[in-house]
C-alpha cells in the first residue's frame, strides 16, 4: 500500500467499533427487514411469524483450541452459541446452517465427531440442520453457523427497550466458563512441558463443563411464556457482563448500577478464582462465554423473577448521565470497565 | 490418533460426498422445514411466503487470491455467489448476513474496500445486509455469507424435478470466468518472476470481468415470471456444467445428453482457450464460476426459451440408464466426466 494512503489498524476500532464502522453506510430497502445489524439476531417479517436469523464464525486458534476442546464438544458448543442468540431475542430457534473449512490434517472420522456434537445439539434443542458448505482451508478449522428462529412480532425483545428504574437480571451464574478455560489452559501448559503428567481436571467438573459444553437457556424463554413475562431488553452473555450490559444501556440510552453482592458466582468458581489468585467478581464481570441471559424487567414484574432460583436481580437501570457503575460489597462506587472478549486484542 | 482407529482422508469422499456423508444421519423435526440439505438453498415455511436461505464460506488461498482480486471485487463477488443460489430456487433474495475473519495485515481501509463491494451488490440487487460478525484469523481472510430470500410456495424450483424428454437450457455463455482466471494466474506468475513487466489484461476485459465481477441472473428469474415459465429443475453453474448437470440428473433420477455444438461459448473465450492450448468445450464443461442458470423445461415451453438470445438449449433429459452423455460435433458419444471445482483436490 502506498505511503500516502491512510491506514488505521483494526485494533484501534476494536471488534464492535469495526462492525459499526463498516456497516454504518448501509440502509435497508425492504419493508420486511424489521431489524438489521445491531442486535443478537436480525428480524425479517414473513407475514404472521417473524423469521429470526443469527450467524457466528468460529476460527481455530482464536475461538477454540483443539488441544483441550474435543471435536464433539466443539460441534455442540458451536451450535449452542448461535441458538443462544436466538433465545436472546425471546424467539425459538428452528433451523441452522453449518459451513466448515478444514485443513488436510482432518480425517472423515474427526469430522464425524464434530458433526456428532452438532447433531446432539440439534436433537436437544429441536433444531433442523438445513444447509451449509464444506471446503478446505490452508491452516486450521473454520466453523460458520447461521441460526434461524421464529417468534410472534409482539414477543420479540430487543436490546434497546430498557427504561430507567427497570431491574437488571441474569439467569444462572457467571464466571464459571472463564474459570473452566483457565484450568484447561493450565493443564495444556503443564502437558506441553511434562507430557507424562496426568491432567488434573477431576477437581472442577462443573467449571470445565461450563466451558466445554455450555447450554442455551431455552428453559428461561419457556418460563417467560408461562409467566406472561416479557423483559424490556435482553441479550445473551457471551462477552462478559460488563461489556454486555453496556450494549443494552448504550442502545437504550440509559446508565446502570450493578451490585457486586448480587452477582451470582458458583462456589466452585469462587474457590477456583481464589486458587488462581484472581478476583471472583472480576471473573464474573469480564469472563465471558457463560451464555446466560441478561435482561431487564419493569419493577412490577419483580416477583416473577425474584421467586425463581434460576434468576438473580443484580442491579437497576439508571439515567444515562449516571454512567455504568458497580457498587462494591463495601458500598464504594466504581465505573464498570468492559474487558470483554476482544478478538482483535485492541 | 491411535493406529487402530479408522482414518479416511477427506479427499476420498470429495466435497459433495463429504457433506452427504456428514449430514445423512440428520432428520428434520419442524413442519416448517420444507427443504433441508441438498439443494442450492434451504426452504422454510413462514406462512404465505417461504423463506429461502443459502450460505457460503470463502477462504483466502482457496477461493480467491488477493494478488489479483481487488477487495472491492471480492466483496461484490462474495455476495453475488450467494444471491445466485437464491435465484436458482426461482426465489428473490432479500437479505444477507456477512461474517469475516481477518489477519492483522488487514487495515480498516482495506476492509472498507471489501464492504464497498458488498454494499454495491446489495444496492444493485436490492438486498439488505442484516447481520454478521467480524473476528480475527491467524492467517488469511475468511468470508462467510448467508443469503435469505422469499418466494411463493408454488414458484420454488428444486433440482429434482427434471423429467425424461425435458430440454436442458443455460443462460449466458460458459467457460469465460475460467479463462479469465487463467489469464490472471498467468499474469501473477509473470509478475512474481518479473515484477517490472506490465500485466497484459487489456486484451480480455470480458473474460477478466466474468471472473472478477460476475453477476447473478436476476433478469432470468424476472423473465420467467413475465413469461409464466416455470422450469422443472434448476441450479446455478458454480462448479461447471458437467458436474452441475449431474446433480440435477442424480436428484431427478434421470440421465442426460448434452450437445457439444449447442454449448454457448463466447468468441473471446474460444480464442483464449486456443491461445492457452486448451479445448474450448472442456473449459465450458468444467470451468466453473460462471454463475449462469442451468435449468430444464418441458418441451411445450421450448419457444419461450428458444426465442430469447439469453438462452441456449443444450440437450435433453434421458432415462437414467442412458447415463450422462456428451454428443460431440462429429456425432460421437462420450461419457460426461465431472472435473468441477473440488476444493479438497480429490
Amino acid at each position: 500500500m502506498a505511503d500516502d494512503k491512510k491506514v488505521t489498524p483494526v485494533s484501534k476500532l476494536g471488534e464492535f467499533g469495526l462492525i459499526e464502522h463498516l456497516t454504518k453506510g448501509f440502509t435497508t430497502v425492504n419493508p420486511g427487514t424489521i431489524k438489521a445489524v445491531g442486535d443478537d439476531a436480525a428480524i425479517i417479517d414473513n407475514k404472521a411469524k417473524l423469521t429470526v436469523v443469527s450467524t457466528d464464525l468460529l476460527i481455530e486458534g482464536i475461538h477454540f483450541d483443539l488441544m483441550y476442546m474435543p471435536l464433539k464438544h466443539l460441534g455442540y458448543k458451536s451450535v449452542i452459541v448461535n441458538l443462544s442468540d436466538i433465545y436472546a431475542m425471546n424467539a425459538e430457534p428452528k433451523q441452522i446452517t453449518v459451513s466448515i473449512a478444514i485443513s488436510s490434517r482432518f480425517t472423515v472420522e474427526a469430522l464425524e465427531e464434530l458433526y456428532e456434537g452438532i447433531k446432539l445439539a440439534c436433537h436437544n434443542y429441536k433444531v433442523d440442520l438445513i444447509g451449509g458448505d464444506t471446503t478446505s482451508s490452508l491452516t486450521g478449522l473454520v466453523i460458520s453457523i447461521t441460526a434461524i428462529g421464529e417468534a410472534m412480532p409482539e414477543d420479540i425483545v430487543y436490546r434497546n427497550g430498557a427504561k430507567v428504574g427497570d431491574l437488571i437480571c441474569v439467569s444462572g451464574d457467571l464466571g464459571s466458563a472463564y474459570l473452566g478455560l483457565k484450568i484447561l489452559e493450565r493443564e495444556k501448559r503443564i502437558y506441553l512441558e511434562h507430557p507424562d503428567v496426568q491432567p488434573e481436571l477431576e477437581d472442577a467438573p462443573y467449571l470445565i463443563g461450563r466451558q466445554l459444553k455450555p447450554e442455551a437457556r431455552k428453559d428461561v424463554i419457556q418460563y417467560f411464556k408461562e409467566q406472561g413475562l416479557k423483559p424490556t431488553a435482553m441479550m445473551d452473555l457471551s462477552d462478559g457482563l460488563s461489556s454486555d450490559i453496556m450494549h443494552i444501556c448504550k442502545q437504550s440510552g440509559t446508565g446502570c448500577e450493578i451490585n457486586e453482592s448480587q452477582v451470582p458466582i458458583s462456589e466452585e468458581a469462587y474457590n477456583m478464582a481464589i486458587k488462581f489468585n484472581l478476583d471472583p467478581i472480576t471473573c464474573a464481570l469480564n469472563g465471558g462465554e457463560d451464555y446466560e441471559l441478561l435482561f431487564t424487567i419493569t419493577p412490577e414484574d419483580e416477583t416473577k423473577v425474584a421467586n425463581d432460583e434460576n434468576f438473580s436481580i443484580i442491579g437497576q437501570i439508571t439515567e444515562a448521565d449516571k454512567g455504568y457503575m458497580l457498587v462494591t460489597k463495601g458500598g464504594n462506587r466504581h465505573k464498570l470497565t468492559a474487558q470483554g472478549w476482544n478478538h482483535f486484542g485492541g
